[in-house]
Order: structure tokens, then C-alpha cells, then sequence
């Protein structure tokens, strides 16, 4: 089968990789129909990241189940299923507490072994925990489809930093980062009854989306200048921050404009060589909390208010790729040409 | 007056200064009765902070109340009296919320205009709320004046990490230090209810006191052992990790021995250069809430219990001086043969 595979630095090819079988009671092999590329991708695209040569990329998958192991129970062959970046047994005590990226059992799509989900097949350990079924009469939808592919990651990204800093209804919240994750948690913060949102990023087409998203202000200044405009906006400083892209700089913006007392999620790993914020994050005493999303968590919920139709969160998808076009997607992600490349294999 | 006074790293001297006055009609004057020297005053001490030579120093004041201004109420002349190492008004959103360190019309001792504690007398801005008056029933009694001596700073500040670390009856705490502030977060943990606490240091004395505190073990080893060991006693790492110190290294440690989703409080000033805690903290999604404690908000709920006699921190002070002892107790604190000085003017 043809699997998106890792070759260097601004090299992503694709090439024949063995198809992949059941090797373990628990696992599921699914026909991938859609996945997609995530931003955190380009850490390993731009060799900012070590990445196995050879290996396969990927880790937002849906697709069709086409065969189960014995101990699987939960899906079988033809369910529309999808699955977070995360794979996780869904019964020890991290699954039971909702951090299904602790979970002991699991891992990682890109770990030894496991395959990459830009790719035409991929073995689904843990079956049972990891997936996440679509309920039939929404599993050939298109536009359904679309609207769920995001809370493979992106869209339970966003959700953690808005469940992590606190945002409840009424509350205003400061959005740091204009990226897939940073608008996702737009959409989140406003379905989680936020009065006021403030989306903080560069570009004006993904302000004008997070406005479309629900932004109720934008600021496209940067440093020290955006800094004082939210605080501004905030009277003094915001109680809740979602900090979505893990920079130096955007933690110090993050810790600066958190009132004291607040909360600051962050979802964006954090690439910092000098921890200048933690001087603001001290003497403000917020509270900073936040780390891999466990989307799997958050996946009935989200998937609920998709079924209903009061969350989409598919324009974030400005470029979508056939398995192919998977070369050219990263290339487009890596020039900001596109905020997020959907893969649709089925097309 | 005489004070205690910056002269350089290692050269704190008694030198008179002008004794205070009521300048605002928010002002009080106190004679100072108790004070302390403190771990952080040490930063400064040994040349690892900027200060102003020729500044008073200090700042864990108690002492009787000499005069106050025309809108003081709260208290009057001849009230025993204590106060945090912040100053704030008692009024304002972030007073209201708890965390008067954030008092936009307080500041600290070591301000501009301010004096330093470790002196004969001390004027005290926004007294009505800086200000703890101690009932008059205890108001004489030397050893309730020890015990409460702490509530200025450490014992605030210990509970504050415990309060941060989300620390609750049955739970178990792992408290990183055994400084003042670490011993004070053993009793603070107790005194929530935690079941077990586990204290972590590096002084064979110290955690003798820690144990006399309430610890149910400690761990005295370093790196990778101390981590592992309490890993061991916790079944894979802990849920509430109090971190008292505020170095490279124990941040580190506070952030590896976290267990998933757990909550980590830290009150010490972190001075850190490589920020290594940041990966293990990101990806245990653990919490990390703290800063300068306010400890004005905690002190009628510490006070109480010292009154009733279910608190008493004042173990921690092996060494007292008077006002002319002082630079005789930075010698000790700084070669660590006391864990804290008491200064008793009264003597």
C-alpha cells in the first residue's frame, strides 16, 4: 500500500509500504478515507524535529474499518470510524480520567511499529479505546465527515486549551495564536458560552475566519504593542489565555496579559530556549496548564454538537489533496499558503 | 531608628536611619517586636539579586501599633499586630479575590519609600488592610507570637503551594525542599488532610523536623535516584507536587515526579536558565499554579488554628538574635546552620 513517508527536510514522499495486518487481538486495520496535515507536522518538515528516515507520517485519521481482531467489540468491518493522535486502551486509570494521552497502553502514531495515517491502510491498536465510531446515518455524509475530521486533533486541541484555562460561560477569553488550533479554540471558547473572545495572530484572512468562527475583537499587532491593546480590551489583563503555539514569544505575550489569579491553557508544545514568561507567570500567580490534548476525551461531546450541526469546524481545510497530493500539501502548509490541508483519498 | 541595611552581597549592618512617620492618612506606625530573616532575603545577600545599597531590609513584620492615620480603623495604637510581606488595601478586585500580592494600590517592604521589617520601627501603607491585629487574649503571650511569627511569609507561603497543588484530605503530596517554606508545606499539607506527605531534601535535620511535621517519609537522595525513589512511594508519580524551592532542579524534578493530570504548586521564585521542566511538564499535562503568596488571605484561617494550638510552625526558627544579631543571622542562614532566625527585639 502507498503511505506518505518521511525522507528529510522539506522531503515527504510517497512510497510502497507493506500493508498492514492485525498483529494483535486488539487491533482494527482501517481503510484511511480522509486525514489530514497538522501543523505540528512541520516541526519534522522544517528539521526542527528528529524524524525516522523511512518512516511514515500522519496522525489524523478516519477511515472505514476493514478488519477487527478477536477482542475487538467495539467496531467492526465497514463502521465510518476516525481516531485521535492519540492511541489508547479507553480502561486504565489515565482513559477513566480523561488523559488518554497517559494512557500506559498506548502511544503515538508516529512510535515504533505503529504506522502513519497519510497513508492508504493503517493498523489500529487498542482498538476498542482508540476509535471513535460515526454513527450510521451520518458515515457517508460528506460535509459531516469534513466537519468531524478536526477532532482527530485540531479541534480537541483547541477544546483542551479552552477546558484548560477555565473558560466557562460568560467569561472572556484571549486567544494566542491564529493557526488551525488557535481558531479551533475560538470555536471552542464560544461553545463553552464565552462572552468575549479576543483572537491574537498575523494574518488578516485567519482573523477574518476567527471572526466567522466567533471572535468578538482581533489583534494583529505583535509584542509588546499587542500586548498593550489586549490589555486594553481585557480592563488590565484577561482571566482566561489560550496560549496555541508554543513559541518564546507568544508564551511572554500569553504570561504578560494574564490577569493575576487567571488561567492560561496551552496546547502548543512549548519551543523555548529562554524562559523569560515564567517571570510574568510567577508574579501574576495564573495558573498554567496544558500539554497534549487527549481529543479522544473530548470526541463524543464534540462529535454530539457536529451531529447537530452547531459546530463545524471544516473551513479550516483551505486545501484539500488527494493521497498524491500529499507532497504538495506540506509544501503549501509550510509557505502558509493553506491553514489546513485536508487529504481525501476517496476523491 | 536603628535598621538593618544593604551594604553589598554578605554586608548587611544596623545603621540608623529616620524613624518613621504617618505620611498618608491610610498609614500606620508600628514598633517592631518580631521579625525574621528569610531564605529569599539570602538572594540579595549573596549577590544573586540586585538591591539598593543603603535600603532597609526585611520584611516579616510584627510589632506593636504606635500611630496611625486619620482613616485607620481597623487598628489602633498599642494592637499587637502582623503583616505579610506584601502590603495591599483589602479592597480592591484582586484583595477580594485572595491575592493581595496582586494589590494594585499595595506593593512590597523593599519598595520605594517603604522600610524594611528588620527594624526598631516600620511605617505600614494601607494598614486596614496590611494589617493582622492578633487577639488581645494572645496578644502578650511569647509563644503564640512564635507560632504566628511564620503566618508573615513562610507559613503563608507553604500553604499557598499546598493550596495550589489542589492538596486535600486523603491525598498524597510530595513537598520538593526542605527549607522553611518546604517544612511550613508539610504542615500545610497535614493540616488539609493529606494522608501521606512525602518530603524531599537534602538536610539529614531538616527532614527529622519535616518528620516531627507530619511527613510520612522522606527522600534524601538527588537527580535521577531522589526521582525514582519517589516515584517508587508513589506508584508511578504523584497527583499533588508542591515545589519549594524554585531551581532548575527542583523544577525539574516537581515536573517529572508529577503523575499525569496532577497538579504541581510552586511559591519559589524560579531562577532558571534552560527551561528541560518544561518538556516533562507539557507532556504529563500536570498543572503548575503558584507565585508570591498572598499571604494576608490565609492569615485568619492559619491564625485560628495556631490559637486553637493545632498549628505551630515555630519549630522552624533555630536561632533567634536581636536587632544587633542580624548580621550575625545572615551568617548563619547563608552557611545553613540555622533553617530560620528568628530577630526578637524584646529581648
Amino acid at each position: 500500500m502507498k503511505a506518505a513517508t518521511y525522507r528529510g527536510p522539506s522531503d515527504v514522499r510517497i512510497e510502497e509500504h507493506p500493508t498492514p495486518e492485525i498483529e494483535e487481538p486488539t487491533d482494527a486495520v482501517i481503510r484511511v478515507t480522509h486525514t489530514a496535515i497538522c501543523g505540528s507536522d512541520l516541526w519534522f518538515y522544517r528539521g526542527q524535529e528528529d524524524y525516522e528516515e523511512g518512516a511514515p507520517v500522519g496522525h489524523e485519521p478516519m477511515g472505514i474499518v476493514e478488519e477487527v481482531g478477536k477482542d475487538v467489540r467495539y467496531v467492526e468491518p465497514g463502521d465510518r470510524v476516525f481516531a485521535g493522535f492519540a492511541i489508547s486502551c479507553g480502561e486504565c486509570e489515565f482513559c477513566r480520567k480523561g488523559l488518554h494521552t497517559a494512557c500506559p497502553n498506548g502511544g503515538f502514531w508516529d512510535g515504533p511499529g505503529v504506522g502513519g495515517a497519510q497513508a492508504e491502510k493503517l493498523r489500529v491498536p487498542q482498538a476498542n479505546g482508540t476509535l471513535v465510531r460515526v454513527p450510521d446515518r451520518y458515515a457517508d455524509d460528506e460535509d459531516t465527515l469534513e466537519a468531524l475530521l478536526p477532532l482527530t486533533d485540531v479541534m480537541g486541541t483547541g477544546h483542551h486549551a479552552a477546558v484548560c484555562a477555565d473558560v466557562e460561560a460568560g467569561d472572556t477569553a484571549v486567544v494566542i495564536g491564529d493557526g488551525a488550533v488557535g481558531l479551533c479554540a475560538v470555536l471552542a471558547s464560544k461553545r463553552l458560552g464565552a462572552e468575549r473572545v479576543i483572537a491574537v495572530g498575523h494574518h488578516e484572512d485567519r482573523l477574518e475566519l476567527a471572526k466567522e468562527f466567533g471572535a468578538t475583537e482581533t489583534v494583529s499587532s505583535r509584542g509588546e504593542e499587542a500586548i498593550e491593546e489586549i490589555e486594553e480590551l481585557t480592563y488590565g489583563g484577561a482571566n482566561h489565555v489560550l496560549e496555541c503555539v508554543g513559541a518564546e514569544s507568544s508564551l511572554e505575550t500569553a504570561a504578560t496579559v494574564a490577569r493575576p489569579g487567571g488561567s492560561i491553557g496551552y496546547v502548543g508544545v512549548p519551543h523555548v530556549e529562554d524562559p523569560a514568561f515564567l517571570e510574568p507567570l510567577f508574579f501574576s500567580n495564573a495558573s498554567f496548564t496544558g500539554g497534549p490534548a487527549p481529543t479522544r476525551a473530548y470526541a463524543e461531546e464534540l462529535m454530539e454538537d457536529v451531529l447537530q450541526g452547531t459546530l463545524d469546524p471544516s473551513p479550516i481545510f483551505t486545501k484539500t489533496v488527494d493521497l498524491d497530493g500529499i507532497p504538495e500539501g506540506y509544501e503549501a502548509m509550510d509557505e502558509r499558503e493553506a491553514i489546513k490541508v485536508m487529504v481525501n483519498l476517496d476523491e
